[in-house]
């Protein structure tokens, strides 16, 4: 089933005590509905207030509503901010976690001398114009199949660092006013925690001249998180799309 | 000053005692910064829930921060969803309402069979995938100088209901899931009460066959508020631009 949510009044997807998570919503609304308690397994978790335009999930069920029908019968239940968008029958061996072959992400920043409530919600706001050439150059550096532990949460311990970007693409589009909106997007074979934002806070640092293109090569060589950029903040990112 | 509003939590853009309005959210930052009350007049009221880009304001204040650093200090005071964007010095005969000469506005709207949370804020839902060339064929009708009582809300008072629509555009940007996103955005010398929301709602109706765009001539021509279409919900509406 493909979901989409506004990240924004979430604990992130995965199930906290107490807490308002994606999965937690998910996974009451699929159990009224089939009568018996469900689980759901996501593509990946999302944090607290990162967004879906498109996250996959799979669940068993025993039901005779046909696949296609469920989504109707699901958004009657489930919140404002979490919706089902399609749904369909897979084969056993599927799974949403493991079976992922490709993941795009989207983040989002606007440049302002001031703030704009209404992108506030879902970009990350800078008051310096990033440079879109010096941005592209840096994004070009990172594409390929690379140890990223450079790009990797400090305190995480994951053994594997190694990914494949097979795109990073940086859109610009200037505003009326003299802004500009930028997006990134990027995608991969996976992700380690952390890394879209703070690929996203290492282009930025490029694109205000805080890094050069060529340093992100030599942070990526060197495994150096340190010197890359800032963990963005999370209500700028969107998970766009989950292939299999 | 240009102002920018998300008009979720907003009771709209007019002072109503005891409720959250834009007005009195703005009046307050103003009259904190300048030490005394400051009164602030918009180009136009919004109603509740509709969204400003930029909205126009003027107020008088008597002050040694120069005009364009005014939002500067604004912006730390006022609620996130309110910010300053612009300010400028203006003659003593400017009037942000009575001098504003066009406004433009944009009412979004999206097609898919299921909702989505990320499109809500700001755009209103339809299950039906509207006609492009149909509702750009109606909007053709719609262009011009004309006695505009066929988009007024029933009840109101006004007698001069005559208006210019100096452009109509419908866009759309096809998703990759086979939705849809429409922007309508209109460009008139002032609108009658709930015309933009009664405008976009016959659009939307001749998009999705219930009207043609023969019709909307005749339902201008015989002044005919019964067979236009319904009031859109004003989440969907935006404030684009204010010209003087």
């Amino acid at each position: 089933m493909t979901i989409q949510y506004d990240g924004t009044a979430f604990s992130g997807w995965q199930r906290q005590k107490e807490l308002r998570t994606v999965q937690k919503c998910l996974e009451e609304a699929l159990s009224a509905l089939f009568g018996k308690p469900v689980r759901a397994v996501a593509s990946g978790r999302t944090d607290a207030g990162v967004h879906a335009a498109a996250q996959a999930v799979h669940f068993d069920a025993d039901t005779k509503i046909p696949a296609e029908k469920i989504p109707f019968a699901l958004n009657t239940v489930l919140p404002p901010d979490l919706s089902a968008l399609s749904c369909k029958i897979v084969d056993d061996g599927f799974n949403a976690r493991f079976s992922a072959k490709r993941k795009t992400y989207c983040y989002k920043l606007y440049y302002s001398p001031h703030r704009k409530p209404l992108l506030d919600r879902d970009h990350t706001h800078t008051v310096l114009l990033p440079n879109l050439n010096k941005m592209r150059e840096a994004a070009d550096n990172i594409i390929g199949t690379h140890d990223f532990c450079c790009f990797l949460a400090s305190g995480s311990k994951v053994k594997d660092t190694v990914r494949t970007i097979y795109s990073l693409d940086v859109r610009r589009q200037m505003s009326d006013d003299g802004g500009a909106e930028f997006e990134i997007y990027v995608c991969g074979n996976g992700f380690l925690y952390n890394m879209v934002r703070i690929i996203a806070g290492t282009l930025l640092y490029v694109g205000i001249g805080k890094l050069s293109p060529d340093d992100v090569l030599e942070i990526i060589k060197l495994r150096d998180r340190k010197r890359a950029g800032k963990t963005l903040p999370p209500n700028g990112l969107t998970l766009v799309n989950v292939e299999y």
